[in-house]
Formats: structure tokens, sequence, C-alpha cells
């Protein structure tokens, strides 16, 4: 017997077929003798649904009222998957994130996750029940209803897991698992039968869709051992884990794609110390995320300064690098979208040596021009033109050899 | 300055547009000077949609979990509500049934109001907030949310009053008050300046709509006085109050008319003492409201039994009844649900003679029959074929002069 955490999203339990659908998976699990704690999130829509009512009656809602609001989503699930366990005989009974006993701090709409005493679920599993939770929420040490922003049902489930000690965490989503690249730009990729909690966060932040690095850290720190498979068949998914040894037979695991970053060049500012942290400390200022960065020399003393930042940041950030104008009269700023970040992963670089050389030869012998670098203990990170963008994820793929399964089982 | 509770119901707080009306005339109530607490329903219909997709999963939902589902309702407009204020300026705090501090019985989806502390309501309107407090909902001993049944949140919303001591509490609905009949069936029909609480409790359960005799009853118990007005209108509604001399000037205040009760038969039953009571006893036994009641003599030792009770009771009525075959061989069972019910209302009777010949005068000169009569302190009722019903009204209403107003001021 094993206690497993079964998380399913908003699709998963989009309307009451689906639920249905939850509810049955629910019992062939619980009937081959394992605890069942399912942790739901609202049915896809309602989200936005309530958001979009809260601003048209206040462009900036309070957060507090936020929470309230938000939180009807996942009481909803919680207890439309509670009734159709029990029309199927299963003995089950909801919780709220506060009868979960999941403690956060008081950031309302971003709360951060302190404590999870996890209530009388272990009572309830031990008599028999299912437990079903409700994601994304907690309450702060004042009782209120408190939400833990974008990611929260991933990492409700993982905590959940964390405080329960239970023997897997499965994530169901809309996706059969972790691939060694986008399946819709690479036709031979493969998912992968396990993946290091790096890698999968080094994937995550590489524009991979999968699961937040929110939810991905907190299972790295506290050892939560993950599965990302699909609700929709009974295939099984990715497993996430902790690094293994014959994990670095490996060098690349995975080619991820990043469509969703511009670049930003500072031309003509003065070479000299702190120079590039006024203008870092500026776009922190505005809480631009800054992700990839090349300082090069320029012409008499000056330098260009080149970062990409989220499309989301990048207005932003030219109005916070314009705001410095009077400190540098003579820079240009030029911004450019038409990019793509593409990077390889793999805890194996650790070991492997020539993977970047063999990254740089395959794209060059395609002749796609690299714009910019960044390295990282387990990723290579290049910025290239987005029309060269799908070809060189393909070459990459094909580089590294991910179609075949070179996993050692 | 005065301490107002409003209550508005589902079509008030029905999308965004309303919401922004709510508060917008608890913005003017508040610029008079007074302390505000808003008593909010659900959406209309959003209740019966989550009850709708309970069934579909459950054809017979556990309680429990109906009510944290149901809560969801009144949980979303407390925010939104809440939001919409804020975007007026307005100081504004919502607090769920649980956080308002009202306890209630363990009897879930029909939970009874044991008492309410008010939580921090005091509090926040002497600091000059307005307090949103989420209608029909509750929270047991044990903290596990409880809702109040049909029109729990008038209920709510008068219990709330005499827990903080208002001085008034305004009950805004879609129609303007109470009237001396419809006026959908009597033109002329006039809206009550005030009425006592026993007039409102006779007409809700004669036939008005108005409101459920619930809240009224504890309205009555506990002395508050409540208005009931129009939420899409300025004008002053009908107060709802205990009685004064005044009123028994007055020897009828309104004409109800119920055309949701059917007339049951029970012929050649043993004349003797017990036959009755057995009967009662199993339409009891069934949860058959039973209404009005007539027993007269048949041939030889041999009674007939007419009650009238709610359609909705109908079916159980009669098969309650058809049980009792073998104890009653010979008894004939006919249901007729061609009957309306036309009751005469008015504290005045104790005091005025001649309100019982008057009214089966004037039915008689419209040769309209009488089949049933029952009688309280203030109320006459008859039964009548439903094809008279509409005539009837208009005739008593004309008879008691309703249509002049005859309230001394």
């Amino acid at each position: 017997m094993a206690r497993i955490v079964q998380k399913f999203g908003g699709t998963s339990v989009g309307d009451v077929e689906r639920i249905r659908k939850v509810a049955d998976r629910v019992r062939r699990t619980r009937d081959e003798g394992h605890e069942v704690v399912v942790v739901v999130s609202a049915r896809s829509g309602v989200t936005n649904e309530l958001i979009s009512r809260a601003k048209a009656l206040n462009p900036n809602p309070n957060e507090r009222e936020m929470d309230l609001l938000l939180a009807v989503g996942e009481q909803e699930t919680i207890a439309l998957t509670t009734m159709a366990l029990h029309s199927l005989g299963i003995p089950a009974v909801s919780r709220t994130g506060a009868q979960a006993g999941i403690l956060t701090d008081p950031a309302h709409t971003r709360a951060r996750i302190l404590e999870i005493s996890g209530g009388d679920i272990d009572q309830q599993l031990k008599n028999g029940s299912v437990v079903i939770v409700a994601g994304f929420q907690g309450a702060n040490v004042d009782g209120q209803t408190t939400t833990l922003g974008r990611g929260g049902s991933d990492l409700s489930a993982i905590a959940i897991a964390a405080a329960l000690n239970a023997d897997l965490c499965q994530i169901y989503t809309d996706v059969e698992g972790v691939f060694t690249a986008d399946p819709r730009i690479v036709p031979d990729a493969r998912k992968l039968d396990e993946i290091a909690y790096e890698e999968m966060l080094e994937l995550a932040s590489s524009g991979s869709k999968v699961m937040q690095t929110r939810a991905v850290k907190f299972a790295q720190k506290y050892g939560v051992r993950f599965e990302v498979r699909s609700s929709f068949n009974d295939k099984p998914g990715t497993i996430v884990k902790e690094e293994v040894v014959s994990m670095e037979d490996v060098a690349v695991s995975g080619v991820a794609l990043d469509r969703n970053q511009v670049k930003i060049v500072i031309s003509d500012i003065p070479d000299r110390p702190g120079t590039a942290a006024r203008i870092f400390q500026a776009l922190s200022e505005e809480g631009v995320l800054v992700d990839m960065i090349v300082q090069n020399l320029g012409r008499e003393g000056r330098a260009n300064l080149t970062f990409t930042v989220p499309e989301d940041d990048a207005f932003r950030a030219e109005n916070a690098v314009k705001a410095l104008k009077e400190d540098f009269p003579e820079a240009q700023i030029s911004t450019y979208d038409r990019i793509a970040k593409l990077s390889a992963v793999g805890v194996g670089m650790r070991s492997h040596t020539g993977v970047a050389g063999k990254l740089f030869r395959a794209l060059a012998e395609k002749k796609i021009n690299v714009q910019m670098i960044s390295t990282s203990e387990i990723k290579i990170s290049v910025v290239i033109g987005i029309e060269d963008a799908e070809e060189a994820v393909r070459t990459l793929h094909a580089a590294f050899g991910l179609a075949e399964d070179s996993s050692k089982e």
C-alpha cells in the first residue's frame, strides 16, 4: 500500500463529465489498495471569469478580497469531486486550504507556504477515506484565505505530498510528460521516463510550459518525487526526482525553445565600473526579470550592453533605461523582438565535455547565426533569429541523438 | 446617525452592473451619516447552477459537501460588492458567515441559527468601514460551513440586525413592498406603509411571495423592525413591525391568493375517535404539510375528511393515505387540483365584527361558491374553484375598501 497524492488541473475538472473521469481514476488507484489524496484546481476558465468580474468593478481590487473571491473556484471543485466519489460508493471528504492546515505568509494573491499541518487528513486516510483538497489556497495566521499565485495548485500538491510523507505525487495535466523537445516542432521528440529536478527547472525557465519552476523547486528542496502525466490516458508519464548517477550517461536530456523574449541593446555607454550596475539596478526597481546578459567593448572606451527580458517586461525595461538618459546621454537603445532563446539542458553536461562544441557545430552547419550565448552548469542557451527557431530545435534534437531512447533502464 | 442593515437578493447582485448599483446605494446611505452592514445573496441563477452540477454527479449529494458548494455563491458576491465599494473610495470589508460569527446547529442545508457574535463587525463599523456579510451561510461549532435553507439570506440579515442592535433592516427585493393584493390581479392594489409581523406571517403562509415566514418569525421574536423595498427605485417600502393600536382601525389589511394547493377528500371513513388522528399521523410521517381541514358526517355513521396540502406534497399525501387502505377498506380518495385558497388578513379582525359576514356576502353576490372555510384570529381563508380566483380577489379587495388609503398616519 502506498500513499499517493493526485493533482488535477483546471482542464481535468473542466465540467461534470471530466470530474466523473477524475473520480473514476481515483477509484482505480484506491482499488489497487492505495491511500489517495486528491488536489484539484478550479474549473478551467472560472478563475479568469472571476478576475474579469472583479476588474470590471475595480481596476485595482483589494488583494484580501481577491483571494476570498478566487478561493471560490477550488471550493466548488472539491465539493463536486467529493460528491462524484460518493456516487461511486467511495468514502471521501473535502478540505479547503485552511482545513488542510496550509499555513501561508500574509502576502495575499502570492502567498508563500510557511507550514502544512495537514489538519486531519492523515486520520481520514487511515480511516479509509479519500481526501480532496483545494489547491492554490491556504490561510494566514489570522485565518484569512490566501492564494498562492501562478502554479499554486501544483505547489499545493507537492507541499501536501511532503507534509503527508506520500510515496508519490502525480501531477495530471494535458501533456503526457516531459519531452526531449516540443513534439509540435520535433515530430520524433520522445517522452522522458525520468528527469532530474535541476533539468526540469532549467527546462521550465527555458520555455517549457509543463510546470512552473516554483513547485519544482519546492519538490527539490523537500525531496518529493513526482510524476507528470496525462489525465486523458493511462500511460506512465515522466518521473521528476533527485539526480542519480545513471542520468549522467546522457549529456543532453532535452531542448527547449522560448519565443517570448525580447533583446535590448544599449550601445555607447561609458566602459567604466558601475555602469552596468546602475542599469540593472534601474531594471530591478521596475521589477523587470533580466535573463541573458552580454557586455562587449565598442569604440573609444565605450561599451555595448545586450540583455534579454520576457516580452511582458519589455515596455517597462525600455522606460527604465530611458530614464537613465541623463546619466548616459549618448546611449542608444534598440529593441529586437524577432528573436528566440534555444536551450540544451542535461545534468550529464557536468561530466561530458564537448557539448558546447557539438551545439555550435550543428547550428553552424545549418548556417544559423548565434547572437548571444549563456551557459550554466547543466544548460547552454543561445539567442537566434526567430525565423531559424524551429529548424534549430530540430537540428539540436538530432545532433544530440534525443530521438533514440538512450536512457539506461 | 443610525445603524442600518441592507439586504440585497440574487437579482439585485445579478451582474457587475447591478452590483455597482448596490454599491452606489450603500454609498448614499453612508453619505447620510449612517453605519451600514450589507448582506448579500448569491447572484441569481448561481445556486441553481451549482445544485444542477452536484445532482449530475450524485443524485443524492452529501449535505456537508453541498453546503461547502453552495457557500461559494455568496462568497463571490461579498468579495465583488466590497471591491465595488472600494472603487467608490469607501472603506469596506467582507465577512463570510463564519467570520461574522453566525453559529448554527449542525443540520447541513437547513441549519438553524443558534447565536450571532457578529465577529469584529461592530469594531469595523466604529472604524468607519462598511461590512459586507454573506447571507444564507453560517458555521457549526466544528467550524464546518452550513447553509440556512430557503429564505436564508433574509434570515441572516434580520438576525445580524438583531445581534448588532441595528436601528433598521432594509430588505431590498424586486417588489416595492407589501401590497393589499397582488397588483397583477388587482390593478388598484395599494402598497402598505406598514404592517404587523402577524399579518406579514399570515400573508406569507397564504400565498404572498414577498418573504419566507421563517425570517419574519425571527424578526417578530427579537423585535427587529424591517422594511421591504425595491432595489430598482428609491421609493419607501413597507415597514414590518410590532402591532400598534392604530393598525386595528383597519379590519382587513390585505387579500392573498394561493393557487398552489391541492384538495384531497377521503370519504366513507368510520366516524369514530382516532380515525382523523390515524390519517394525519400518516401524513405527518411523510412530511406532508396539511393546511385547511374540514370533517363532516356522511351516511350511516361514516364521515368525510377534506384537507388541502401544497401541490408539491400531493403525491406523497395520496400515497400516505392509500397505505391506510387496510385500516379503512371502504375509504375513497379523490384529489382536486383546480382550487385556490383565498385569504383576508388583518389584525383589526380582533376588534372588528362582521368581517366574515361581509366576506361571504361579497362572494355570494358574485355567485362564487365556497368549498371550505377556516379562520384564525386575524385571518379568514376560503377554498374556491380556480376559475373564480382572480375575480374573488378583486371582489374582496373592493368589498374591504383596500384601494383607498384608509390607514391613519
